[in-house]
């Protein structure tokens, strides 16, 4: 029998799209005992929220995601908000008793990422945090090869996450801007993913210096383009964090990169350069990671060898993931404490910042 | 008022699933005025049918194409199976007075398709060919700028279209590679495609030089792997062209390829090199196909700039394509009368292959 | 001791230079007991050949060739003049028992290069031809690789040459366009090298289907650039290409591909993939061939691992395995019996190309 | 007339056959008034410094630099030893009224760059640095495109230096691992050239944080594997960096890299991406910069466009700026005050990895 698990999801911009998506394509892809059943979706714009609600097909849409949380035929509750929303809604979620499954980063800072982890351990709710990336088949395949050893003792890790779309001067003061909406600029909309991949690919960070940076420190207002607010969040973070392996990396995140729109285009892909080979024919080998039957991760649901995937993909191998854990009652990956841990990290690359010091993650 | 086109669908494996994800996701990331409606899958094993009508939202299943495209409540007939059906279902489609959108290769040989292609002017249907590549954002690109002249006078063609699936000896006798069933082998299945592209950003193919080869002649039964049956297709066809512009071209498929997937793995760039930049910074760019608000083709409605589409996105480009015609009722394109040009230079390759010289273009 | 070789070289433009620079480093980088000797270069033009002398320290400088040739402290002839008088130079230095080592094209047809294989063969004296491409150290890697079985059985192969200096109509009529005095255009040119890479690399060609295409017609004159001449050479080389062994190929040369100056700018790379990996880290590798201590060849003799060499290593190479084979009194390889099998491939090039069919290679 | 400049080398390993090489090569290809003669080479081995001037053409040799820099038939001596004798070697030669030509980094540490550039002003001497991966086309062309204000305001650098060569923790420990000798590991040898680098093409570099690591502290001594000894440098140097002009930056060097030997193995590539270009094709276009005619600095010298030169070319350009400069009695670029500047950063980096604070740059 199939489990049906009714979603609530919170938000319907830039990740409402991707999560509808994810919870309408799962199941007609992957093979699965437990499904989503898109029950309602929230916005504060009733006009928008009915339109994404058509769009996508949700069953009901609400403007009162309050009332909608503590629903009796709701059984998880996706946070897709900008992060100044993320604490209560997933508070009041894992007070109602369900699952919650929140957009990264968990929070605007630690102190709230904190309280959300306390909230969905003291009712006992399984938690999930998207850091889609983590399900791009190419880096789950280099997790994997981590695990095995066959990169051996891990020395370096290299990061970037780097976009160009405020390079232009002129360019509004948009709520990503505004530190009271956002929390951060580029540090947690962008180093957050990639703190997330090192923590999962390299292990713990236990120090970081770093540098952020605002270049841009005025622009014009969205609703009236001749006055001009003051920007409060980084254009930039660059940091050298240390892990508590003994590896050494860098992190780096910016919206300044002319050219670059997200620089993961090659997303099924993945470099791998092995010692062990024979000394003659050693290289970086390019492994298209889109093998079905088992060889790669997650692609056999899709289409065959050589067919490539794209962005949205990574959203639905996470919904596929949350399902397994909820069908097994287990805690999924990566979760809330993955939250928090990353947001420690982040928190410190601020205060380093600040400080002028190395700073330790707590 | 939204206009909603009932499709039915012949054929639920491969292809199958690409049109069905392509029905569904076309009115949820597209703005379109007329819509398709996922009225009735075909296919003639009714396990298989059923379930496939079931994982993607098929109001019904019917094991009999003959009754269903005759229903009065059809539309829009889609033709998915392989390239020996083709002919008697388009046929009969057109005769039904439906739109035929039919998959690649049009028929099994010249014949076939231009008996396709006279059913419906006869019954004066809107027809299309579901050539894909075409509707990848960086090939409808390519052919923006060829048409503007930023190429200048076209040269060279040089298209491969490189598989290795079958370059195991053992590797079974499947019905891919039975000339009753397949029609060819790489040559329909493969070199047909870069033909298409070839023919829609050069044009007019005249002449072909080609050579067939089948490397394996023999192969173990699928049923019986003791026993050994004979391989009636190519294993890879490799041509030489002309077009009518003066352009000279190379045309190859194979799948024989040794690493090579689809070789078409990097489908969200182009590389162009434009020799009106200034001389000391000409070189090839690699542009990132991903940019919305109507800077390139198709991707504005799916996510925002860098974030990359994969294979079955071209599918929901074409179904995209094929409602905008239906609307209008425009002839869309590629249509029938490419089909049967493509068939065309298909078919002088193969008679090229045999009789071992230049073959003109019929 | 230290053999000394006395070495006579007519022609000083650009394969004089090439060659002039590979007597100078030979020397200087590689470990031998047969070193050559700079004591002659010759040319037409008084003034330049002493200049070229003057400039890569030729001990005299001549303007006869003819005399120089028979001259008894002369031990090798150096032929890196235009195609169309290797010929008589090759056939009078094999006369006097010179050692011969000859640019390639070897002639400007097969008749010719017939004639120079009897006389060497006749006069019992060493001849080389100059295929610098094989003595890239990718390329004798690669070699390598398939003698030792790693790639197995080989079916495919695509060589292409490409380069973009006459795609302006009004680029003058200079000798390279000049049937009399460059044989043919890109195929001598260019087609020659990468026939001469299929053969070492895959095998003898059997049959060749080939297009032969002149795009610019008439060109201005060089001395008078408001008259035009007659271009009478190719602008570019097209062929399928069978082989003995069963794979099949493309050869491909012009001078009409925009951006592209040679297309080998990643001369230190080659790109292996592997079969018999395990199935998940499968990929083309890239393979950075600067290992010294034996293990990439040559490359141990210039710089340490990744510190690149370029374009004119290869000559020296050339040279360094001259001098080897002077040495042991061996036949070098490539040779005149290899100059003689590529000028049959390229001349069936050529006739297939007038009669549209596919020609055998004798 | 031709102005002949007796050199005298110091250092005959790795360096001192490039520079030699240099020297031997500049006027063979370059048109110079001004040009070197290979006067006499110094080292401290008798039997190696003889054999090295024998493959090089040095005019003779010498045991004694001491004796060899006061030589009145001697213009200019050139430092290619160990960094722990630049300093008394340089001093010794300013104060013989020579123009000196240094190795980097300049020194072991900031005093003894300080003593060097104050000795040479002291003397009024011509000095210049040996930075040579300034003088590859492709940078000297981004110096040039950034200087034409075609990259618009500069925010980022990113550079790195990645080698691989000791990460076998069984590697022994060498002369580069002893801070005595080598003055510091990846920092001096690796980091000061990308130090160099962002330099000449962002700025003056204001602050630095940076992490030095050894990852193996100890290794097998070179006389007695058996025994071990302790890594004095770095295997690893990390750092961020603020340029004056506002832009932000990271530069890397490591010798634990796998797979990487120097990192630079697309020595004649250039990367662009010009904002200016029309929005629909733009994209990072790959320079080749190899075009003569004054259209790519230096390659005009070598061959025709699209074939490659390597490492060792970068030291025939600088030679031969070197000779212009002298040519002009005009200070070459960089010299000794780039020597300088460099060595304060590299100081300062070593200083923030030990204090854990973000340190400015004097």
């Amino acid at each position: 029998m199939t489990r049906k698990i009714n979603v609530a999801l919170i938000g319907y911009q830039f990740m409402g799209k991707a999560h509808s998506n994810a919870y309408l394509q799962m199941p007609r892809f992957f093979e699965s005992d437990t499904v989503p059943v898109m029950r309602v979706i929230c916005g504060r714009h009733e006009a928008n929220v009915q339109a994404a609600a058509t769009k996508f097909g949700w069953q009901e849409w609400s403007t009162s995601w309050e009332a909608v949380v503590k629903r009796k035929d709701i059984d998880l509750v996706d946070v897709s908000t900008p992060g100044d929303s993320h604490m209560p809604m997933a508070v009041a979620a894992a007070k109602a008793g369900k699952v919650v499954f929140c957009e990264k980063p968990l929070a605007n800072n630690l102190k709230e990422a904190k309280k959300m982890l306390a909230a969905v351990q003291k009712s006992g709710v399984l938690h999930m945090i998207c850091h889609n990336y983590r399900k791009a088949p190419a880096v789950t395949l280099a997790k994997k090869l981590i695990e095995e050893g066959k990169l051996g003792d891990l020395y370096h890790f290299r990061g970037t996450y780097l976009q160009d779309w405020i390079v232009d001067p002129k360019f509004p003061l948009v709520w990503r801007l505004d530190k009271r909406k956002a929390g951060s600029g580029a540090l947690g909309d962008l180093a957050s993913h990639v703190t997330d991949l090192a923590r999962f690919l390299v292990g713990e960070i236990s120090e970081v210096s770093a540098v952020l940076e605002t270049f841009i420190k005025e622009r014009p207002l969205v609703d009236n383009p001749k006055k001009t607010g003051t920007v409060t969040v980084d254009d930039a973070s660059l940091a050298i964090v240390r892990f508590e392996n003994g590896a050494i990396g860098s992190i780096e995140a910016t919206r300044f990169a002319p050219g670059r729109k997200n620089y993961n285009e090659r997303l099924n892909e993945l470099e791998l350069y092995l010692r062990d080979d024979p000394h003659y024919v050693q290289g970086f080998r390019n492994i298209l990671v889109t093998e079905g039957g088992g060889v790669h991760p997650y692609v056999g649901a899709w289409w065959p060898p050589g067919h490539l995937i794209g962005y949205e993909h990574t959203f639905v191998h996470a919904v596929y993931d949350l399902m397994q854990a909820i069908s097994k009652n287990k805690l999924p990956s990566p979760n809330f404490e993955d939250g928090v841990k990353n947001q420690a990290v982040l928190e410190a690359m601020e205060s380093s910042s600040k400080s002028k010091k190395r700073v330790k993650v707590y």
